[in-house]
């Protein structure tokens, strides 16, 4: 079920530039008991990015108003949410007047087992790497190449997550989710600054805890006392078994994951 | 005027990649007297990046069939094709069987005045760098966010086109062409091993003439006798100033500019 522009379509023009560029950005929800989880802090994050890419910003209002229609009778499911700079336009140059494409999306829950959030997952470390690039770098914008080609290393399901590194050797990111580490009961995660994409729960954890974002190498985090993973789909999981190290799961990430659901119950 | 897969239709499913997540590649070709020009090279360029991104091929007569259908009546035009890896999958994973969406459409020729080639063109430096990525570089695909807010960069008509630099300094190519230069009369370009697009007339010259292929920073660029932009649809522009500096049109430029025209005119 989908709505293009407050209209109910499932199809968008080949002139739009989201298709024609990646012209445009995204955001993924998870959406409990009609309700959309996280909102405002998606909705925040959705206005930064046209802000960066410079599309006019949606009204909030409209916004709300087209979740609420899509999601209210929804038990669980995922909403995405893309804005695109519309269509038009010479080649790379974009129209004097810009008329954004909104589509609202709804899609079944992913059926992830329990345990990989009580016990953990596996992960892989990806040989393709994430490029350097400042200009686009935190945003959930659509071009989204590394993340496809990475994802699709590997076909073994008893994988859930592929790490990336960037091409300096970096570790920075899950290929769907940011990445966490504890040492000496001290939270790390990567900074975000030449590449990746800077989630809403990894900014709620930052917000919550004292996390140093830096730069670290595979060693440094194969070296970690805990590691998770996360995004506002899975919440927080976390890693049992990366390459060939195992890891337990520590009192950072049960305490995390406990403070995450506590504030997706209460988020209003 | 578009063919979806061989339908007449002007729109795609929102589900589609290349939408989602710019997960394809295009391909952007003069057409003249009802021929697509050097359709041959963009063709070749076009099978090398579906391997390159794992897309299937899609059958090189079924695409001949199709411009010759879009096509056959127009005196000039631009035919611009899309391949993108087609609807489904869950997130960044691709669905086990792949069937790739094909968008040929027609557009009109851009009314560039023929001063643009015989006297020179004005270009400027953009401040929007290219990102470095090798696993991407020198591919036509659909993440082209750079080109976008490079190209957003000016208004000005009285300057024709913008080179950009990636985050090292390096100077690539222009927003929307290949960058030459001579000095001394040996040609040079940027190499493409990090970033940029490796355009069908650039390989051309390159078959055609011994250009040194390496890094250079913006004062080598100001240092040359000659500079030149290319692509499918311009062909071959001087360019006359760049930033404060001016430059002549030399004997490289003119001399080139004739072959690719007599290529153009015997290609078959």
């Amino acid at each position: 079920m989908m709505l293009v522009n407050g209209e109910y379509q499932t199809h968008i023009e080949v002139a739009d530039r989201g298709f024609q560029y990646g012209d445009g950005l995204f955001e993924t929800i998870t959406v409990h008991n009609g309700k959309a989880v996280f909102l405002q802090q998606h909705l925040a994050r959705l206005t930064a990015a046209c802000q960066r890419l410079r599309i006019p910003v949606p009204s909030p209002d409209t916004l709300r108003a087209e979740i609420d229609q899509l999601c209210q009778n929804t038990e669980q499911a995922v909403l995405k949410i893309i804005i695109t700079r519309g269509s038009g336009g010479r080649g790379y140059r974009q129209p004097d007047d810009i008329s954004p494409t909104r589509v609202l999306s709804l899609h079944p829950f992913p059926n992830y087992p329990d345990n990989y959030a009580r016990e953990g997952i596996t992960a892989r470390f990806c040989s393709t790497r994430l490029g350097l690039n400042p200009t686009l770098a935190g945003m959930k914008h659509l071009n989204r190449l590394e993340q496809v080609l990475a994802r699709a290393e590997w076909q073994d399901d008893t994988i859930q997550e592929g790490i990336m590194l960037d091409i300096n050797d970096c570790v920075i990111e899950g290929t769907m989710s940011n990445l966490f580490y504890s040492k000496n009961q001290q939270l790390y995660t990567a900074a975000l600054t030449q590449s990746g994409i800077a989630g809403i729960i990894r900014a709620m954890i930052i917000s919550h805890e004292f996390v140093i974002e830096h730069n670290f190498n595979q060693a440094e985090l194969l070296a970690a006392d805990e590691l998770f993973v996360c995004n506002s789909v899975i919440g927080i999981w976390p890693i049992k078994q990366l390459a060939s190290h195992t890891f337990t799961i520590g009192n950072k990430t049960k305490y995390l994951q406990h403070w995450l659901t506590q504030r997706a119950i209460h988020d209003d």
